[in-house]
């Protein structure tokens, strides 16, 4: 497998590069990205090309055996562009320009920018897309990240228009899709919409959710721009892919995954603004997405981080033991290459304290040895387990459109999109169930349970989805606020949960956001939950059971008590739950189990902290047991058998693994 | 009595229009207030006009037997109007323009905008002004919320420096009386005077005070022109209202309503920010606060919650029994019609999350039996009841200049204008005892006891009011800070509290700003105060007594001990209260029950959130009571006599009463 | 010696000037300060010149025999210069223009600026350059203040682009050294490169880092210009000063004074935003900086607060005692003359909140009656005591430049350039050592201890000067994150503390920014901490020892435990300690008290409140004891010997003295 790291030879002397080279070498490096911030370099004035710098980089590192994948650099376009075609900068809310001396300063929807990028992306693709060693391409890097999503000045509004006039077509159907006659807001000009600048109060909902479609189809077409330009120039044989974020911003990376070759991420359970990292469960969500992108394509991790981060402020420092926690949970849920973010912290520049493998003064330590441990340890068995199948019984669903929707409308001050995610995700995650994160378009029969977690904006198409695969025999999970919206953010007529509420067995009459510190009380009425009590946040659907049994109720409020709160209906050969509050682990960890067990899906009791991950190849089985917590040891349980340390094909362990704080190791076992 | 519903047929197809009015046939619903946001709908071109939708509404709403309130639909401006006039939209403090996209985005000192609102109110007046069943008219919508009442634009700087010369007529005085001389800010030409932008620092107070001025000047003239423009062509018995909302706004409702009918208020006790309704006396004080607008005239609520409100964000679900509670209320301290908002849910817009009476869905269930119990209960006694007199022997001096002037300097990090305003309210509203929010032109001899709450901006002619209306043996009770400032926002000369200090026979040299968590302690020294002792916040005034004699001192502090807190002057045949920190409940229920008292006004003992208000009519007296507690039942003592239910002139109750949590009920007794 | 009040003669009617200046008389005012914000009164119109204002208020002035201060009054451009040079306002980063109606606003950069200022200085200087009773000028007031320090207005770039161009002489070097090359942002045009206007993410920390040194030099510059320009006119025994505010502003005071015949400082302990005042500890080290700013030069206290200070928000009001008390801290540290902010509050402008000696009433009560007790005290002994030596043994470094460097990057949300200053500051305080703040252009042999508290920007020849004084015997005391950047912001390549590792004898491969909550706990291992405990906070450097012995180590983590935490190293004659982490007080005194002893350096053991201040003069030695605490009495242990009152020459005190609460004396002792 591919393990690598991401170098900069630009900012190093020359002097210096046979050192590195050697000792990414001793590391057991054999790919290395390069170029992705180069513009300057390539391009010292409009028009006029130079690889030399790394012409002689791409040459020592081959002599080393390296392969290079390369990242075109329109993520920071240069000076003298800026200088010459300031229309190609962004704007604000406010209309305040964003100007030079970051990054990702440019907006995508500038066509001027789109024929800039063009030629730079072009001159690179004719000079290297017939390198022997180059084996891929990066676009740009991290799109729409440091909110560089969306951008508001004229070039983006007449962009909107233009979107806006090719799917409506015409204005009486914009008019009546996004409801504009509430206050007054007919357009009879394309002309006359807005970007969503400042105004008191708020924009239109269904502006708001087409501006964010708008910014994500922009980027999409801005990469299809850069992969076709690629793809005239270079051998069949070189990838394209682009490092993604996944965090909330309005960008769809599966529809922009689909023009590259597979996906990338950059992984960084902890970042500068962060006192700790994030939860396991979190990590492990953002791996899942990266599987999802390309409906369980393996990715690359084109960052992982391997120091303590951060801009003017810096991170929680990794302690030993994480590098390979972070590395091994990235392959065992699906990375098939792992990319070192970076070879080496800056001297200068915005991220000096962004950490790499080696610090500022070049020397290899701690962190080195770590990943040479890391990788010598997947020599063995690394290329077998990234082919391994990654068995999964339960979905996840989650779309953009629907995250865009809660951003625009929370509803509730408690509400989090990722927290409310996780809290519908992470009891499958501590049961060690393993499931994909899908969209509408996957094949429902594939899994037992579907979870479908604040499914607000739905999709027609996919509601009656659900309802087949429940008739079918198949168990769906829903949660508060499902069934609000339609596709144009506009609330269904339907009594809620609106299209879904023949299926839940269950209409919802009155609902409660819990806002500020306010809580409810939750208790179990029937089985599985009976006798268990709970507290409740962030918001309080009032169930009224038209067909499902009543699981759990509200209680102890004047007027709440008794309402029911959990639900479960019988749909043809299938079970449908709804969940209609935000009730804590407690209550959920228990319903997950009795719904997986019900469903014929093993599930694993394990401590808290410890994660296990099951990949299966055509003769090995292997799983990957990781100790998230950086104090305690823990006793797991293995699967029945006998289990050999995957590393060294050695050490056999059988019945309890006692697994030290931050250890992780890969056992296998013959199938 | 009116009892309607606020109503978008607009909004919803036509198909459904008959449904709705059938429900709220049913209800017993009589007027309809419609058409506020239908710019667009009425004018689609500018200069075009089409009454279509409207009068086929209004057909429809008549053929019920319903009458009709029409809203001017000036607070939407259209699209085509800011695109071809862009000139009307507003900027905030960094001279951003506040964009088209939700609503109130025009600056009422545009000309162009007076101009064009003038043509669209005269089209709908001549085209309605005659219509037998439109009973009258509401302005515009809620002036100045969402911050629009102050706006920074060009435009807005030209008509600021005209309205100085026209208060001012020269420079010289300008100058003098803003006190340039401070920072050399000498005018010598009026085109130099800005609106309050982004300064380092603040700006002079004085230009800060004349600013809140302009700005509620601006819309009083606005307004003024559409009533003259509707008073032109419409029948004299169609009313003209505008509903108000009293949150601090530069404005002064009191000289709109000069040229109203009568005023009308949007009564939201709980709203999308808050986790929970505001406290009973906020409720309380708002509708005194209208009720004092035109000088005890009944107003309408022309909007009153039905359901969760909100926008992004939704607020408290109210509780059954809030619906009848907080129409009871407003309807006991004084509205004499009630229109709910919304009639249902809004599918799409901004305002998707103001629940009506009518969810989403569009079916009838509690919210609406609520209401009808509601309408029912009223039809014995409503009319009656909204005639009787609101008895009143305490009158609150209430001033917007003042608060602005407050807003400007608020001194401590702990001052909130309507909390303290509250703090010195709440007390009297505790004691059952009834009360006017006044202002410096009623007659004080109507009144027993006059309570001057942080009276900082004085007016001279108000303080001589006040003082003879001691002499002649009423009671004044000041607060801390009082008599600070004159009217152009300029520290008095004479010592403190400047031309109150004879009348309360104290002065005061030294004062604290109780910062952060600051505060410091009281003790009763003397009668009715004697042994009390309490906490307080926000303020010190020591207080050196001339004549006054002292009630409370401060305690424990180095330096504060012993210096007098709370003071008693004798002024003729009055007396004089001086509460010189905001001490809090325990100590202000006591000296307000004993103040009270001695001035013969009657305090009825209740349990905390219990609240009676008591109506006299010619032959009836009324005495509402509510239960605010969502929780709690309480038993209260009801005045001496029989008491019937209004409702059904059946049950009878004497004595004891117990309320369960958010009842409410209207009990009548023959005089 | 003198002592004043400001005072502003335009902001009172002339028939009050007489009853001011005789209230003035009897407190023994000898000078006072006027017309630093006079300009629209000294210049009403362009090149239109009228001092009669002044004249007058002189001509009364002095015939009470008091001398006259006059500050320049470019603080205040008027009204009419800025509506004909709108050019010379500034901009904020998002360039928003900063507007006319506070002060300090116009930009330093502005030449049209310059040339305005000069016409004005030019006129006063010539017209009071030679008056008998004018002893010195003020130029402008309190630099920078307001954040009125950094402006990014267009002029302010072009003004930039040029300083670049005077600095790197070539756009190759620039690009070298600020590391351009990261992020492409090499620049092949001076007039690319911006002022850190709003960007994504953040702007080079090198640009960031030379647009603060930018900002400093404007500053400079304009100082220099008023400087040059009153020299030319006045009379050379009229002395030029200015009032410095010392709180982290883009400015090197040390620069600007250069240029002055000695510094002036504002002094407000507490300020309008403040709930209580500074620590005494806080207070002291601005004294150190007035008087480090000249090398131990006297300075003014150009404004002395006397009353509570705020503009829209008034702070804690001084307590009885407060005034003396700070005061003589002020003389104690270096102070030779006081002038007292203001002798009245204004009635009108921004600042009517800024308390004066009398109040507004314009009635001499408490704090008059406490000025006059400072004034008659200082009667006997305070020309002498000004002349006296101020003994210090111990230096600590302070450079601005640091300080922006750490306002680019804190690295840790937990810390704050002043309050970690503070921390190494602090203990030397508190044993009554007493230092100098110093730069590293001193004689480090007048020195036993220097202290270089978080000495991240570092400077070549100062770090060998540190080292060669160490090798003589001098003790040094370094702190976390020592040694990390050079001059260009750049990061050392050396291992950390880089250029200072040999010096301490250790290594820092690793470091842990404590974010949020986050603490580690330090135990002492070896004299003089064995046995001690404390918890640290912002950031923990891991040491390794390379000769250097272990104090303290880091315990109770899994991985930090048994770290170093706090070395000495034994270099040449002397010593050199690390303190690696923000170790609290309970560590750092005993510390401390351990260096000083070894030093030969005495230390007091006082109660925490109280400071003692020590001057040697030709004769007599001074200590002024200070009890900061406002609630306390304090024994305080007199150094040993007979001490006299200084102010009445009768008293004596031997071994133990008791303070009261805010109580502050002189004592003297012949030599």
């Amino acid at each position: 497998m591919f393990i690598g790291v991401d170098y900069y030879p630009e900012q190093w002397p020359r002097e210096r590069w046979e050192t590195d080279l050697k000792l990414m070498k001793e590391l057991g490096i054999n790919v290395i990205r390069i170029s992705e911030f180069g513009w300057t370099l390539m391009e010292p004035e409009e028009g006029t090309y130079d690889f030399s710098l790394y012409d002689d980089a791409i040459k020592l590192i081959t002599s080393y055996g390296m392969k290079v994948v390369l990242g075109t650099p329109t993520a920071t376009p240069p000076a003298w562009l800026i200088q010459k075609y300031p229309e190609v900068l962004p704007a604000d809310e406010n209309g305040v320009t964003i100007g030079f001396g970051a990054r990702r300063h440019y907006t995508v929807n500038s066509k001027t920018y789109h024929l800039l990028s063009k030629r730079i992306v072009e001159a690179m693709a004719k000079h290297y897309g017939d390198h022997p060693d180059v084996i891929g391409w990066q676009t740009d890097n991290e799109y729409g990240h440091e909110k560089s999503d969306r951008s508001y000045s004229e070039v983006d509004q007449e962009a909107f228009q233009e979107w806006l006039l090719q799917k409506y077509g015409s204005l009486e159907e914009l008019n009546h899709r996004w409801g504009t006659v509430f206050w007054s807001q007919t357009y009879d000009n394309w002309s006359q919409i807005p970007v969503p600048r400042k105004v008191y109060q708020e924009h239109n909902p269904s502006l708001l959710l087409d501006f964010n479609r708008f910014c994500a189809d922009a980027y999409t077409a801005y990469n299809r721009m850069q992969v076709e330009t690629l793809r005239e120039h270079i051998r069949e044989d070189q990838f394209i892919t682009h490092n993604f974020v996944y965090t909330g911003l309005a960008q769809d990376q599966k529809a922009i995954a689909e023009d590259l070759d597979f996906i990338s991420f950059d992984n960084y359970p902890v970042w500068g603004g962060l006192a700790e990292p994030i939860k396991p469960a979190a990590i492990a969500r953002q791996h899942d997405l990266c599987r999802g992108t390309k409906n369980g394509k393996g990715y690359w991790v084109m960052e992982e981080l391997s120091g303590a981060q951060g801009w003017s402020q810096i991170g929680y420092l990794p302690r030993p033991g994480h590098l390979k926690l972070w590395t091994y949970q990235a392959i065992a849920r699906g990375a098939e290459a792992i990319v070192y973010f970076r070879w080496r912290a800056a001297r200068f520049g915005t991220e000096q304290f962004c950490h790499g493998i080696l610090d500022h003064d070049g020397v290899p330590r701690r962190k080195y040895k770590e990943v040479k441990d890391v990788i010598d340890s997947l020599k063995r068995r690394g290329d077998d387990l990234i082919a391994a199948d990654f068995p999964a019984e339960v979905g996840f669903y989650h779309d953009p459109e629907n995250d865009w929707a809660w951003q625009i409308q929370p509803q509730s001050d408690q509400f989090d999109f990722i927290q409310e995610f996780l809290r519908f995700y992470e009891p499958a995650h501590a049961l060690q169930v393993q499931g994909n994160i899908i969209r509408d378009d996957v094949d429902l029969s594939a899994y037992k349970v579907i979870v479908v977690p604040i499914y607000f904006l739905t999709k027609k198409g996919f509601n009656e989805k659900l309802e087949q695969f429940a008739r079918q025999g198949g168990t769906v999970i829903f949660s508060y606020r499902t069934g609000v919206k339609d596709q144009d953010n506009v609330v269904s007529e339907k009594t809620l949960p609106g299209e879904l509420s023949n299926m839940c067995g269950i209409e919802v009459h009155e609902y409660d956001s819990l806002r500020g510190s306010r809580s409810a009380t939750v208790k179990g009425t029937a089985a599985p939950l009976e006798g268990l009590s709970a507290e409740s946040s962030v918001w309080c659907d009032f169930i009224e059971p038209t067909e499902a049994e009543v699981l759990a109720t509200y209680e102890d409020d004047e007027w709440f008590s008794g309402r029911a709160a959990i639900t479960r209906n019988y749909v043809g050969r299938g079970q449908v739950y709804y969940i209609g509050t935000g009730v804590d682990r407690s209550m959920l960890l228990p319903l997950y189990e009795a719904i997986f067990k019900e469903a014929g899906i093993e599930t694993t009791d394990t401590p808290e902290p410890v994660e296990m991950v099951t990949r299966v190849g055509d003769d090995v089985t292997y799983v990957t047991v990781l100790n998230h917590s950086v104090e305690e040891s823990f006793d797991v349980k293995l699967p029945a058998g006998k289990w050999i340390d995957a590393s060294n094909g050695e050490e056999t362990f059988e019945g309890t693994l006692t697994l030290k704080p931050l250890q992780s190791i890969i056992l296998e076992s013959s199938n």
